[in-house]
C-alpha cells in the first residue's frame, strides 16, 4: 500500500516496523488485512458502509511530545466518535502515519494504546501506509449500519428533545490549565485532564440509538456544542433552545464558576460526546437505550420550527450569550 | 467529520472552502456523501470492498512547489493504481488535507486535477477533513471486486510468466534530471516529467486481469520493480528469473545508454505500472485483456521454484545486478 516516490528518503526499517508493531493476529473482520496493495472487506450481507476519516497534527491537534500512548487512543478514539455519531459499528480501520523517525518507544506506546482501543470494540487494523515527515496521523475506520438507521444531521424536528451524552467542558478546562488561560489547582487539572486526552467515543449508545425504531438527529461534539450543533440545526433546517443551566458539566468544570461552566459547556471543545434528538414521546426509550450502553445522558433542550440557536436558564429565562466572542477567543 | 481539537487554531473558513472546492453534485455513489458524521456506501450485494490508503508529504513525495492539479492528479492516482493492482472497480474515496493556509488558487487548481481523474473512473469523493498544517495529503480509497477474484501478491506459481504494463523508467529518469544527477536535454525531461507527476493508473487493466478465470498475482510498481517483485516472490514463497534486456523502457528513456535503461527500468520509482503473473497457458487470454482495456503488456521473465530473483540478458546469460547498490543511490 506504499505510494512512495523516488522524491521519497527510503524508510529503510519500514516493513520491518510495520511487521513489529502494527500487524498482529488476525481478528478475523476481513477477508485481507495487511502487507497487500489493497485490504479486502466483505461487508455484511445488506448492510451499509459508514466512513470517516480525520487527520490529527502534531501542534495542532495535540501538543508537540504528548505522550504516545495517549495520541495513539486518541487517534482512533475520534474517529470511532465518527462511527457512534452515525451509530454504526465499528469494523475495521487504516492507518497512516507520518513520523519524524522510526522511534521503538513511541511506535510501542503508540501502537499499545491504539489497539487497546480498538480491541475494545473489535475494530481490525487492515491497512495502511507509512512514510517520514512532520508528525501526522490519518485514520480512516470503516463501520457498519442497517439502511435507514443511520443518525444522520438532517433529522431532527421541531418538538424534538435536544440530548446530551455524558457531561461537557473538562477537556477544555484541562486546556485553559495547559495554556494558564486560568489558574487550576493540580488536582483540579488531574481530573480534568485524561477527558482531554483520552475520550471516550460513545460507540454503544449511538448504536443503542440507532436500532430505535424512531429516527434520530445526531452528531459527536468535538469542536464546541454550539458549534456543532448548528450543524444539526442548518442540514435539519431547524431551530433550537438550550437549556444553558441543564448542560452536565465534566467533574472537574462543576467546581469552576458560573461563567465559566457556562462557556465551556457551550463552547468547549473534544468532548466527544454524542448531541442527538428524539420526538419526545421517545424519551423512556432514550432512557433505556442509554441505560444498555451504560451512559448518562441528559435533556437539555428542544427543537423548534423557528431557525436560530436561543438560550434560556434554569428558569426558563432568555439568555444573552456572545458565544462568537468564546469561539474567537478559544481560538486565538 | 472533524477531529479538531482545541488545540487547533480554527480554520475560519473551513467549512465554506469545503463547500466551495471539494463539494460536488453527487454522482450517486454513495448513499450519503461530505456533510455528517460519517459517509454510506451501500456495498453492490455479494462484492468485496477493495481499501487502501496512502499519505503524500510535501518534500518527501512531491517537491515543496509542485503543480497543484498535478499534484491533485497524482495524490489520487497512487491510490486508484493500488485498486488497479487489486483488479478492483473504483467507486469512492476520502481526501483528508493537511495545508499552510487556503490559497484559493491552489486549491482550485488541486481539486480540478483530483476530479478530471476521479471522474474518469466515476471515483466520488465522499467524505474528508481539511486542517492547518504542513502540505499533506492523505486519500483512502474504496473499489469493487467479486469474491476470489483479487489479484493478491501470494497468487504467483512456479512456471507462470512474469508481465508488466506499459513501460518503465522514465519517472526516475525525470527526477535524475531534477535532481541534477545527468544531464537531459530540455526535450528527453519534457517527454519524460509526465510520468513522474500524471502517472496513469492501470484500473481497466487491473479489472480486466481480476476477470480472468485463473488466478494471478499482481502488484502495482511504486517502488522500482525489483523491490516491489520481491514482495509477490515473498508472500507467494516462489523465485523468478528476469530478461533484463526485455522490460519495457519509456520512451524518453529508451534513448539512453543500456546502463541507465537497465537501472532506471529494474530500479527506478513512481512508475505505477502493474506487475503480474500469469499461467504460460494463459497468454492468449493476458493478451486479450491488455488490448480491452487499452494497455500495452510485455512478458519480461519467469517465476521460479527456486527462491531469489535471478537476471539473464536478451541471449539467456545470466547477469550480475548489484540491485541493492542502486536502491541505496537512489535513496541518498
Amino acid at each position: 500500500m506504499q505510494a512512495r516516490s523516488p522524491v521519497e528518503w527510503p524508510m529503510l526499517s519500514e516493513f520491518d516496523l510495520i511487521k513489529r508493531y502494527f500487524r498482529r493476529a488476525r481478528t478475523g473482520n476481513a477477508v485481507l488485512g495487511i502487507g497487500d496493495d489493497c485490504a479486502l472487506l466483505a461487508p455484511s450481507p445488506g448492510m451499509q458502509t459508514a466512513i470517516s476519516t480525520d487527520l490529527l497534527v502534531e501542534g495542532r491537534h495535540f501538543f508537540a511530545g504528548a505522550d504516545a500512548r495517549m495520541l495513539g487512543h486518541k487517534s482512533l478514539a475520534v474517529n470511532l466518535s465518527d462511527l457512534a455519531a452515525m451509530g454504526a459499528k465499528p469494523v475495521a480501520f487504516t492507518l497512516a502515519l507520518s513520523l519524524p523517525g522510526a522511534d521503538p518507544e513511541w511506535l510501542e506506546a503508540f501502537s499499545t494504546g491504539m489497539f487497546a482501543l480498538a480491541d475494545l470494540h473489535d475494530c481490525e487494523l487492515i491497512g495502511g501506509d507509512t512514510t517520514r515527515g512532520p508528525l501526522a496521523i490519518c485514520i480512516t475506520v470503516f463501520g457498519e449500519i442497517a439502511p435507514g438507521h443511520a443518525l444522520r444531521r438532517d433529522a431532527a424536528r421541531a418538538g424534538h428533545d435536544l440530548w446530551i451524552s455524558g457531561t461537557l467542558g473538562d477537556a477544555r478546562l484541562a486546556l485553559a490549565g495547559y495554556w494558564k488561560e486560568i489558574a487550576l489547582d493540580p488536582e483540579v487539572l488531574a481530573l480534568a485532564a485524561p477527558r482531554m486526552h483520552q475520550p471516550t467515543p460513545r460507540v454503544e449508545l449511538g448504536r443503542a440509538l440507532s436500532a430505535l425504531p424512531i429516527g434520530h438527529a445526531a452528531l459527536d461534539i468535538s469542536d464546541g456544542l454550539v458549534g456543532d450543533l448548528q450543524h444539526i440545526l442548518d442540514a435539519s433546517k431547524v431551530g433550537a433552545t438550550l437549556d444553558v443551566d441543564a448542560l452536565p458539566a465534566g467533574p472537574a468544570l462543576a467546581g469552576q464558576a458560573l461563567a465559566l461552566r457556562r462557556r465551556f459547556t457551550l463552547a468547549g471543545g473534544d468532548d466527544y460526546e454524542l448531541c442527538f434528538t428524539a420526538p419526545a414521546s421517545q424519551r423512556d426509550a432514550v432512557i433505556a437505550a442509554a441505560g444498555s450502553a451504560n451512559t448518562p445522558v441528559t435533556r437539555v433542550g428542544t427543537i423548534d420550527a423557528q431557525p436560530g440557536l436561543r438560550f434560556v436558564d434554569a428558569a426558563g429565562k432568555a439568555l444573552e450569550m456572545d458565544v462568537q466572542g468564546w469561539d474567537h477567543f478559544s481560538g486565538e
